[in-house]
């Protein structure tokens, strides 16, 4: 494997998106297609993309580039995981039995399970071995293209165990040999603690006073889980302008499970992006798209759910950003399966492949306020790329639910080689 | 990678169904579960499987064993995958793409596209490249636990090209280091061939005259496509029965689009499986139990078509043997995902996770069958193991969509290693 991050990628189909923020609406179909194409990345950043015919591969400046052949298979821009719940302690795969046989939340709550055993599990785990256990998941990502992935906390949901999350995103973030870039979201805003059970406001106010201002180095964006009988409204719009006074992206958990307003809540602040939004309200689409917050939508854990899809057309007719995301948790959806996310938008969400692919990349990356940097291989970007084994981008929803992903290039550097 | 067949999976949970035919009704539900477990394969066979506390591991005659530790992980028989079209020419994503938009099956055939363009791919196409291509599915297969495929002709629809696609079939089953078993089906009424339009019969007729004699010793089964304005039930029981007189084991393709009478068929016949059913009449699914043929389900293709999935519960309510399989094929279901079929059968089909290993091992056994000699690890059956990555079986359809197998073992060879 090459470690500088000077490649040039050969022989390849180049398939991407372009700009740099969110595609929007109609936009998100548009993809720019290069045959016989070349891609150079030196120093971990794009220098070149375009015909072979256009450029001179014997020029002495690209002699210590290593040459990879994609044997004339598509380069697509490295996917962009934008919403993952990857850091947690236990699992709970009998939990997820108990559910698919009926049984209610509050029942499974009774008996030990939901949130509060992630987050238990979570407190008592030493960081090294959340550490080990990510680092698991976040290579099975980069197998499946997989460039950049966000990841959250809110198991902890006190102020040591929180930081413990958050320090242990950040030592994936910065350790020596990454492969993939880590980016951070501080949800300590996850679900109402047992210390201030039935008292969210205190508890919110206890994340303004103390986290917040605590944990700004080690957090990119701050995210809240809105939802009735959660953090409703009041108590989310309070948290964001705070965060976002202190310098953090702000996101939310949106409408996932009946409609509350947190769609119109996003676009009112200007969030990145509003999540899952299978209930969200015709007038929080129309907001959304006005406003320029990205949609993220999560098939996998209505798909786990059993639950309705999230109305992406919807969207896209709005005019608005629809990006995809996998939300790898221990909980409702225990996947982190790219080419099923991909699947289920093309199968169940009536998406195009074009747009899904924008979705897991350019607005991917805005979704993480990245979009200048990532989600297109255009000059000047990260030399991110997902190679697929066809020159045939339409394979990827064919290939139901299987990795078509033979190559993943993470700045420049080959991260990963699949058979 | 040990060659010799002798192996000794040490630190292992055992979790299988039992017994040398299809598990029935209520008792596919039942596995037995072995904890503190050791496997012993001696060439090949199962020679031990019971607790490590049993069993003296130093005696002179296991010196020369593999010795693998699985972990604590558990140990399930190999997957068994009783249903695939895994040969063919050439590839169909953009008319899965046209399908997805809702282009009717008769104008994507009008544009060169359905089985045709399979079989037109498949009859140009030199055995050596459908034998690459094939073992590329089988390597993947093996990587998800799979020890036993069967794969079927039917894209030829003429005697040499029907001839040459079992040739392949038969080249992989006895190609000098296989990795896994190949089951070889005769599928030659898959459609009526182009040479035969408008004639079904006569098809029929060229079929038991001039194929089935020739081919008996390339073709372990033979199986048709019994679908109205395709084949129905009057040529297709006069192929099985012609077919069950030279020996061949008999299968059906029944009850996929319209409720044809397949399931009954395939009862009076004493089939030893009939596939798909999404439209089995309930009478059909009676006469399936009482006959103790075995109701293969196809998950994957009901998901990418969009269709309803079969009835599962109603034949296991009934007292049936329900199998589960793939159908990996270049048009209706381009997939092998073995992780994704649990995860359907589990979330859409309401099948428990016990009822799913035993369709995706004893059943597949007896749905080829070969329930005598695979499908269950107990004494005097093949070495065929699937080790998963956790010590809970549970994790087979709570990590959604993903692979859990880590180690797949074939006749005492390990053959496949995830990270």
């Amino acid at each position: 494997m090459n470690t500088q991050g000077d490649l040039i990628i050969l022989n390849t189909r180049v398939v991407t998106p372009t700009g740099t923020q969110a595609a929007c609406g109609d936009k998100m179909k548009h993809l720019t297609v290069i045959d016989n194409a070349v891609i150079i990345i030196t120093a971990g950043r794009i220098v070149y993309v375009g015909s072979a015919e256009d450029i001179d591969l014997q020029q002495t400046s690209l002699n210590s580039h290593t040459r990879l052949d994609a044997h004339g298979g598509v380069s697509l821009p490295g996917f962009i995981d934008s919403h993952t719940h990857l850091i947690f302690g236990g699992f709970r795969p009998d939990e997820f039995e108990w559910r698919l046989k009926g049984e209610s939340y509050m029942s499974i709550m009774e008996r030990g399970g939901g949130i509060q055993s992630t987050v238990n599990a979570t407190r008592s785990e030493h960081p090294e071995t959340l550490i080990t256990k990510s680092k698991w998941f976040l290579d099975r990502m980069i197998e499946m293209g997989v460039t950049t992935v966000e990841a959250k906390s809110g198991y902890g949901l006190d102020f040591d165990s929180e930081l413990k999350m958050l320090q242990v995103i950040n030592q994936l973030r910065y350790s020596e040999h990454r492969k993939l870039d880590v980016v951070s979201t501080f949800l300590g805003a996850h679900a109402v603690s047992e210390e201030f059970k039935g008292r969210p406001s205190e508890y919110i106010d206890h994340i303004i006073e103390v986290m917040l201002p605590a944990f700004k180095d080690l957090a990119d964006n701050c995210d809240i889980f809105c939802e009735k009988n959660v953090f409703e409204i009041e108590d989310s719009r309070k948290l964001l302008l705070a965060a976002r006074k202190l310098g953090y992206k702000i996101k939310l958990h949106a409408d996932e499970i009946v409609t509350l307003g947190g769609a119109e809540l996003a676009a009112e602040l200007g969030a990145l992006s509003a999540d899952h939004l299978l209930h969200v309200s015709t007038e929080g689409i129309k907001q959304m798209a006005e406003a320029g917050v990205v949609a993220t939508l999560l098939p996998l854990t209505a798909f786990a759910l059993r639950e309705p899809y999230a109305p992406a057309r919807s969207f896209i007719e709005a005019g608005g950003a629809v990006a995809l995301a996998t939300d790898l948790n221990p909980g409702s959806c225990f996947s982190g399966s790219i080419p099923l996310t991909i699947a289920l938008a093309c199968i169940y969400m009536n998406m195009s492949i074009e747009e899904t692919i924008t979705a897991l990349t350019l607005n991917g990356a805005a979704a993480i306020g990245q979009a200048d940097s990532k989600g297109s291989l255009e000059i000047g970007k990260y030399g991110d790329v997902a190679i697929l084994a066809s020159d045939n981008y339409h394979i990827l929803p064919y290939y139901v639910g299987m990795n078509c992903v033979r190559t993943t290039v993470h700045h420049g550097r080959i991260v990963a080689q699949n058979p």
